[in-house]
């Protein structure tokens, strides 16, 4: 499977490329809206994988032009750029491309970080009103630590959640499951994302309260 | 410490009321609108830890009479009661008891459950904003899986997530760390507690649609 990590030099893209590449033979495409970016991020993570003895070959482009390559996009951008990269990549997305979405709204205070959904009741509703009717959208891998996923020393130990219907969700489910550590539960339906996206910021405060939890994700038992 | 759990005969204050007997030395009141209901539940907690050989003297009352004689006070009601409870026993409480919620608004659809705050931003809000100003208001226990609780056959290992200030905090933090397998973690003030609550519809949420996950808390890391 060809797998597009939109905004894939970010945090979020930086962690499952290397795990996709680590520990999977999926073909793995980095997009950015500078294709020059993409491809020093594709340098440095196949630098990073080789010294690990693992030979991978990503490929840097823009980010329509991965998504018109790709069987899966994921949309690993900030949430403020979701919408919107949504529209960029629209007419390169159809009924045989599964769009991925991970991101979350919040805001933070002094107190901490708040969860903050758009109108559409979270991020993950957001895009998939925001992208073409036919194409199935599934939200999963909000709330990986970023760290522990960039990490390959770092063996996984923990949940994601998705949230979606039909045949796009099980594709999800059984391509996520590749990465070894990662368990996946079914949150159910995409109407089921704020519970899910919600986590993000509660280990966003976690990580600032204790001692030793500046990077965690979840699991439950 | 006088441990009064109101509603201490519903789901949550019959795990806390047995492992708070099983685990720690501290008195336990079991509080309820009935109290002979109270007394009936407290006769089943005996059995139930004399069974594990533990002799427990825990007492049953009205809500009132088991405010009024506690130095903690677990608001372990359904969220609907949450503020009347606190209005029907805030003649018996004051600076030196400290009340503690760990009720979550929730509204289920046909797609699963979904948080459901009430104005005041949470329920915890909502308790801290409906007691007497001196009363020291703490969120905890909000996200704990009834069931793993009150099975004294099962070994805990479960995070719960504590929001509040001052002493108070610490002092709940103390005693929910002698409950054996359960880790205490600081979620901020009580302003972060709606990220705390938008757990419990989560889990109920994974609980449908996960075979051999029908009653999970949660663990960070």
């Amino acid at each position: 499977m060809r797998i597009a990590l939109l905004g894939g030099t970010g945090d979020i893209g930086e962690g499952l490329a290397l795990r996709f590449a680590h520990d999977t033979d999926h073909e793995i495409l980095i997009g950015s809206r500078d294709p020059e970016k993409a491809r020093d991020a594709v340098e440095e993570y196949e630098e990073r994988l080789a010294e690990r003895g693992v030979e991978a070959s990503i490929k840097g482009f823009t980010n329509e032009m991965a998504t018109d390559r790709a069987d899966l996009v994921v949309l690993s951008v900030p949430p403020y750029y979701a919408g919107d990269t949504v529209d960029a990549v629209a007419e390169k997305l159809d009924a045989d491309t599964i769009l991925v979405t991970p991101a979350v709204g919040m805001k933070g205070d002094e107190d901490g970080m708040h969860y903050h959904p758009p109108s559409a009741g979270s991020v993950t509703e957001l895009v998939a009103g925001r992208a073409p009717d036919e194409v199935p959208v599934v939200g999963a891998f909000h709330n990986l630590a970023a760290g522990e996923l960039s990490n390959l020393e770092h063996d996984l130990d923990l949940d994601t959640l998705v949230v979606g219907g039909g045949s796009a969700k099980d594709t999800v489910t059984s391509l996520a499951s590749e990465i070894d550590g990662l368990r996946v539960l079914d949150a159910g339906p995409l109407t089921n994302a704020a519970e899910v996206e919600s986590i993000t910021p509660l280990v966003i405060n976690i990580a600032k309260h204790n001692e030793e939890l500046h990077d965690v994700g979840v699991k439950f038992q």
